[in-house]
């Protein structure tokens, strides 16, 4: 049984936030979130997450995943530091159970790391591993001293340590697996008798050192994996390697992206084989785009389904789904709920709302298609209203396969176009359009001559 | 009393420009205008500012800040050099002032560096301090040698250094603090007997060293700081560097910053807590956002002011207000002028210019409200346009509150919609709609069957 | 007489792709033009390609070159390697040519490269030159192993290097410069009897040097030049390179870039002095912008002619020329066959197709433009749509100097307004508008009191 136990009790002063710390989002998602996905990855069975500060907050956006949370006191009369966090679940431990403690605010360790790390705990048969990473400029962290046969002597602070220690860029990550009984017994005999008043968790593997129990570290290759997040700098950071490993994935699947530096899509999405990503474009949630598209640059497509030879420029999708070989944009805006069959073409400045439209038909240009289901071949002018609102309530529309609707035409819901139905330019249709009937709802053109000269609107 | 003189003079032919170079813009701001600023927040109290190639054209860009300017004059028959534009100002500088040498071409000097350079400079009491920087490639600087005390001891111009000189990393910016009588009199002394012919500042550090003046080096953390601009490719490296800046201090203070590399905001912009503000946005002059609001990607705000909790996507925003809880976009456009109340709902296709909005009104889609003052409560349907030119003037029109304006209509300015007035989809509205009143103006529906046959408009 | 062999028979599987790997796109070209370009600007006057996977989507992308196609069998049958590939036209080579291999996967190589290399093995009398570079990690590449004088001795595969050898950060590039006699010779005498079975061009050198000829090693500078394109991951790379020299280009012509990580420019594009780009905005074809014109933030331009002094915002234009001092957008689109003349403005949400505009004309808002040719000092107002489409053909327009077109009009094609013609707001125009002469075609307003209480439409 692996189990993990999440701090995520932190204020988080330096983000200067009225929302907790592990809520702020990297790539769509709160960054707890990322942490909890690593964890299911790493087939991690339970996870106890510590929370503190406005953790009411962090309980309610996580209410529907499977982890238990648990409140850690916070106040004057309460002691502070990691160990003190890990405590608070010791309730839970069990015995042979693999212990292993994670951070809400370090939401770029994969599942493929902690997997490692529990293996290689397992594998060699310790009581506690700590995760390590090699950095350029430990300035810091707590260094790792290794013997001469490369088995882990102690970890040194770097407030402690000697100048010799301080030239070690093997660095501690905070992140441990721990055989549970073993976690347990040391928990009950860390203290915070320290210069912060603090209970670390780093003195378990102090106290496993000096009880004799087997101590293992495991160093992984990226160290971007280990990096936490205090302020919105390193939000920014942790966005932008979240963004590129997102982008490269797709990249190794047979997506083109363009610019993957500037390309943001949430790690739910998926693109398929052949299509091309320009940039600026935004795919969030669930998103599903079909082979062979093109997701001309800044797009915003949240939640929709796109199906294959697709073109977008320039366009918003919204919770729509649009079928194959249909072109959009540039400027035009799926607002939710509309169903795009095949081959549609809609144009500059053109929103859909709520509605449904056939294979083949158009809209080409500067029209609003709200609460409307519209059938195949139809072609909707310019200017096209759906009129779906009286000022107290919306209503729908029909208008049937191969109808034609003119240019500026209003169609006042509910009211329906009947198959090969014509709307004259400039009508306002409040009644049935009949069968291959033509309607027309407008006045007759006057000529008044020598008008402008008369008004004096002769411009200079 | 401190003093700057800066240098401007220079012609910048590689930025192959018709613009004075100090007046090529990063983030917004002529470059010159960032070296004025870090010499007013190192609280220097008089700047000069020596111009050259056309001068005429940087004074009048800065012709209402506190500079004063002095033209180097330029041609065959005038010597050239660092040296000789200091002279330029040599009247100006008085015997106990400090007088700091700046470049108008080097502008990511920060006021705090400045201001350390003349702490530095008077806490020990020097004559002359050289601002110096260490580079990872120093090749063409003149490097600073220093004895085995870590004092100056001389100035080595690149060509001039020896093998073991040219291994020194720390170089000469190039910026300098001097005492005033000093620089005055060592000015008198230099000479432009050399290669090019030229007179070089950098000659009074040797004059100060020879007649046993004392003599500082101060070295700055950052050499980007010092990165001077000749061409545009450093020109887009300096934008670079200040927009990372920029955004560094937002998110230093609360804002998340989706992606820093492509986020423009410019130095004077004001952001509040908890924004979010998503790439590709521009946001300038003295724009203020909120708290809580989302800054959608691609929006363009330029010297507005958006309340608190807006959400505004790919938009455009010129001088305008916009209250709080608003929601913009995507692609709607306010134009100058333009005030919205609080949760004012604008749309996509959505233009406003010149007009108020009362609070909870909308206007969701493809509508242009110009020259009009609108009030609570109303909404504006699809396609309306507040029609306000007649091809020699421009109207004005009043929309009162309730009033419920259908799609496609025209209100032809100067025209009233008074209280809860109602305008039926379709209409041209030339006179004024009383309280509560429906006013109607289109025709009556025409049906002619079988006329799409007739006409031979089916479409294969 | 120089030649080129270009290996472009790769199938790239790790591409994942239905497309060939070299017809894949970097800057809006086929990564194989890069390629072409490059031997072109080094004076090379004939060039072989060797194509195989796909081969004929090859010959057909590039049937208007003037390159010769040589098709390698591909199958179980038949041998690998790049020096079977080579093989393929070897009945090409003429004994004194100079014959280059290049690599149609490595699209960076310039010109300039190609012909320093040709020169460095001519003007050295070489029968054989290997183009080589200095890599920070050579992991995986052959090593340039040189005597004592620098001369080269042989090329060590990765898997074969000695611990010292391995050290060594001269790598081969894979292209070469050979004599065609010795070239030809020496293909005839390689083998495949290796672990992989293959044949391989590197054979050729060590045969040379066996052989007792002359071989040398020309190290470029810039190692990019020589990256090879294997993934989506690799491509991206390339595209980023690409995309900063011809944006470095540009800038170094006097264009400012604000952006040069964020802006798409392909190859053949021309900008004027003077003129800022801004971010997000794609520009490919052969588009030509003039002088001092501000091209917005997330433009597209396609294939365009914009003049001198011209600003566009956020607005995409296809296929179609803009004259001087226009102002276009934001969100306006050009479609093809747009031709603007001078000082005219195309507002917001305006959309222009197929149609000619005199200079000083407006389309201020929301409007659609097709099929029309409309003349100088017109004012086309907002809602306007030029109907042209009547279900089954599609019609031309005629509006003369001077005319103004009230908002939500409708002109349904083919139909005339005469000089200084005026359309009253809202009218359906299906008839000549005389010169001077008002056209009305509009219902009477009619005011129904208390219609909107009796309606029970009082929202809440």
């Amino acid at each position: 049984m692996n189990i993990s136990i999440i701090l995520a009790a932190g204020e988080g002063t330096r983000m200067k936030s009225k929302i907790p710390k592990v809520l702020h989002k990297i790539c769509g998602k709160p960054m707890l979130e990322y942490v909890l996905r690593a964890s299911k990855n790493a087939n991690i069975e339970k996870n106890y997450v510590i929370v503190g500060h406005m953790g009411d907050k962090v309980k309610e956006e996580f209410n529907e995943w499977d982890v238990v949370f648990k409140t850690q006191p916070i106040g004057e009369e309460y002691p502070y530091g990691t160990g003190y966090a890990v405590m608070q679940a010791i309730d839970y431990i069990e015995d042979h159970s693999n212990v292993v403690i994670l951070y809400g605010d370090t939401p770029l360790i994969t599942g493929e790391t902690i997997k490692k790390l529990i293996d290689y705990h397992e594998n060699n048969g310790y009581d506690g591993t700590v995760l390590t990473a090699h950095l350029e400029d430990p300035t810091g962290y707590g260094r790792i001293v290794r013997d001469s046969k490369g088995q882990i002597l102690k970890i040194v602070e770097h407030k402690d340590a000697t100048e010799e220690e301080l030239k070690i860029k093997e660095i501690n990550s905070g992140i441990y697996c721990f055989k549970g009984e073993k976690l347990k017994r040391a928990l009950n005999n860390i203290t915070n008798d320290n210069a912060q008043g603090e209970y670390y968790i780093t003195d378990v593997i102090t106290i496993l050192k000096e009880e004799g129990s087997r101590v293992g570290a495991y160093a992984i290759e990226d160290s971007n994996e280990i990096h936490g997040i205090n302020s919105r700098v390193q939000l920014s950071f942790s966005e932008r390697i979240m963004r590129e490993r997102i982008n490269k994935e797709h990249m190794e699947k047979g997506v083109t992206i363009i610019n993957p530096q500037n390309t943001y899509i949430e790690p739910d999405v998926i693109i398929g084989n052949d299509s091309i990503i320009y940039p600026g474009t935004v795919i969030t949630g669930k998103s599903i785009i079909g082979e062979d598209c093109i997701i001309g640059e800044n797009c915003r497509i949240e939640d929709s389904k796109i199906g294959n030879g697709v073109q977008i420029y320039s366009s918003t999708i919204t919770e729509s789904t649009v079928g194959d070989e249909c072109k959009i944009g540039p400027y035009a805006h799926l607002r939710p709920n509309s169903h795009l069959g095949n081959k549609i073409k809609i144009g500059n400045f053109v929103e859909v709302k709520n509605s449904t439209i056939g294979d083949n038909s158009k809209a080409g240009h500067l029209a609003y298609i709200g609460d409307a289901d519209v059938g195949k071949n139809v072609n909707i002018g310019c200017g096209v209203v759906f009129v779906n609102y009286n000022g107290r309530s919306k209503f729908r529309s029909l208008v049937e396969d191969n109808a034609f609707i003119g240019s500026n035409t209003n169609l006042v819901a509910p009211v329906i176009v009947r198959k090969w139905g014509y709307v004259a330019a400039g009508s306002t249709i409040t009644e049935e359009v009949g069968e291959g009937c033509l309607s027309i709802a407008r006045a007759r053109q006057i000529n008044k001559d020598g008008w402008v000269e008369r008004k004096g609107l002769k411009r200079e």
